[in-house]
């Protein structure tokens, strides 16, 4: 079963409004073993609503609309589909009924302009919106003796969502009965998209098996999503495990999560499990590990909070930086970074220290430490070090980088120290 | 002039990443001016790609492509494009050498996959990428006598946008010659939608003469954008004007920027204007104030840097909180906030020092200080206090309104010490 997704809407297309609906059923669809051809976004636009439903039509046997339903002028969705199946509008009364209790629940009185909801394409059911005035639509077309489903959703995301769930997706399933794409993301960092294709090597007996790969590189990590077909869906699994134990045997270590995993979840989770704490000295990253870090509920059980350690007053005063390495290294350096580590860490008796420092840019550079030099330091009862990056000249992608630098260099650490004790 | 936006990539159909390319680009080439007509989402699919750019050609003058020109073999833009178009792909030695360059910057060596960055379709103008390595492609091409322009543009966010404002826009607006549509963005803080609508009252004078009035709220602020219409530029940029005055006489002291402003970065001008310097101890915030402030190239002139306080010990050992204080009122209270404030001015010896301390959420509310509740403290030679903020129950969402409610906060004691110095 193929599906286009169909979003209507002015906000949508000059970038008022972020088209998350789309990408919310895209998730359903597919999760549901449906195959999604295409996503298409026009403006609340009469014409532009029957080109992009015919050209649906055309190639797939479901399609879902979103938006334009409305009671205003510019909500055209239900005339356009009416219009291009040749289906006449007819009243449906207990529609009106239904949008005239909504109104009276919030103590308010219905406007004229609601009674265009109750008309409704000749032959469709009805799905009924508890949370708003538009109900959903489920047509029913024939096309060469097949049929072709054509759903109509209100925009307001939480009200598409729930007919989404309750009535859409089920009614689907049933109809269908498949369940055979999987779907898997891994995690990785530390690596580029060409050395970690280089590194997983010839993967092609795999691609003849019915699995598929892609790379989708951020600005620091990258995700690898690993997705496969079968007649069942266990057999779909079964391939994707096999796929999954091939790609961590190769680049395993690279690999820090799946799923909705982040760097700093991840490291997270694991400062937890082993009981340990960390606090953090920043300067070139200004509070941006601290500030992701933080995003977590619980996240203060295992940060102890840390500096942002703009000026050399700072360092100096409050970290123990030491004057005279400040002048014979200089700010950003090996030394500087490891006494920035050991004095947060010292500070907030935290058991992990880390810093950051840095040229982040755009200006600032000198040809022995130009801009993008980041150094990162660790410190903790047993030992210290720092570790040098090289990154490019926006700033903010910068402060990310070193970001996912830092976490991936606590990460590994947290690993090898386990690995030790074994 | 007319546009086709078409975005490309698995990820984007099945909702893995929510497609902010689309609205990025239609929110650019509609302030350029030019109509949006269509944006579509297609897999890494040859013929969906080709079907895609068949259509946009059939009915708009500008097809801007992003996604699928990586080194990986699910990377099938290019290609698809050439085809369609008829055109060869050309092997770029001055591509390769760029990609190459960008490795040994990066101290790493350049995997061979990345050769196939520098085929090009014949006759295409590349678009030197600076953040990465795979550049962008213009390519014009002939339709019935007149000009088509594709436009083909890496998927990573920063790198599009990049290319974007530097090549593309610039490109079409001088080639497009009309500036007939006039926008201008003026950010409001401190004040919610309905009410700045109540406040903003009646402009259907305005409306009468031509132009339109958007609210586009976010979790702390929002913008309101001013759309003028006019046979010459001058004209729109005229009734543009005396909207934008209407709109400052009665709703002035809640507008804090224009255009590009965020509220760090106009208070990090006064800053920096009035040679005053800032520290920050954040403790619901997590980092979260720092981080956005120190975005900006040069803000260590007025950013002294600052305390994550996630932890008692620091507040206590480090700011100098008063243990009897933390004790008696909690850490967080009006009390803690200003001592906390009075600290980090103290420790970092900057001209202000601000303070966060409150309760993130979403779990550790009580009846008395329940989730959301935030103070915000202030402390300069002269003066100190703190004020209260009640928020909602999602932790991130907190942390942002709690930084734009400091920053409004520092925003307006600037301008009252400027008015009182007059």
């Amino acid at each position: 079963m193929r599906a286009h997704i169909l979003t209507i809407g002015d906000e949508l297309l000059i970038g008022q409004t972020i088209n998350t609906n789309a990408a919310w059923i895209g998730e359903q669809l597919d999760h549901a073993g449906i195959d999604v051809l295409r996503a298409v976004t026009v403006g609340d636009d009469h014409a532009g609503i029957r080109a992009a439903l015919a050209a649906a039509l055309a190639e797939a046997e479901v399609v879902i609309l979103t938006g334009g339903l409305g009671p205003t002028h510019d909500d055209v969705t239900k005339l356009a589909v009416a219009e291009h199946l040749g289906l006449e509008l007819q009243f449906h009364p207990e529609i009106l009924d239904g949008v005239r209790d909504l109104f009276e629940r919030r103590g308010r009185e219905m406007p004229a302009s609601n009674h265009t909801q109750a008309m409704v394409p000749e032959g469709s059911e009805v799905l009924p919106n508890r949370h708003g005035t538009a109900p959903g639509l489920w047509i029913e077309h024939a096309k060469n003796g097949s049929l072709q489903i054509v759903v109509l959703l209100p925009g307001v995301p939480f009200e598409m969502r729930t007919l989404m769930t309750e009535h859409v997706i089920p009614r689907l399933a049933s109809r269908h009965g498949l369940h055979n794409i999987v779907h898997r993301v891994l995690h990785v960092s530390g690596i580029g998209e060409s050395n970690l294709q280089e590194l997983l090597g010839d993967m092609s007996p795999f691609f003849e098996e019915g699995v598929r790969l892609a790379y989708l590189p951020g600005p620091s990590t990258i995700r690898l999503r690993l997705t496969a077909v079968g007649e069942a869906r266990q057999e779909a699994e079964a391939r994707l495990d096999a796929f999954e134990a091939a790609i961590r045997e190769r680049a395993g270590r690279f690999i820090f999560g799946t799923a909705d995993d982040t760097l700093e979840s991840v490291v997270g989770g694991m400062l937890r499990e082993r009981g340990r704490t960390l606090a953090l000295a920043e300067s070139c990253t200004g509070g941006h590990i601290l500030d992701r870090m933080t995003d977590f509920p619980g996240s203060s059980d295992y940060i102890k909070g840390g500096l942002v350690a703009y000026c050399n007053e700072v360092k100096i005063g409050t970290l123990q930086v030491s004057p005279e390495t400040l002048r014979s290294d200089g700010a950003v350096s090996e030394a500087v970074a490891i006494q920035m580590a050991r004095g947060v860490r010292l500070l907030t008796r935290a058991d992990i220290g880390m810093s950051t420092t840095g040229i982040a840019g755009p200006s600032g550079g000198t040809p022995e430490k130009p801009v993008g030099l980041v150094w990162i330091g660790f410190s903790d009862a047993s030992d210290a070090f720092a570790v040098k990056f090289q990154f490019g000249d926006d700033r903010v992608v910068n402060k990310e980088r070193s970001g996912a630098a830092l976490l991936n260099l606590l990460r590994k650490r947290l690993l090898e120290e386990e690995s030790a004790r074994r």
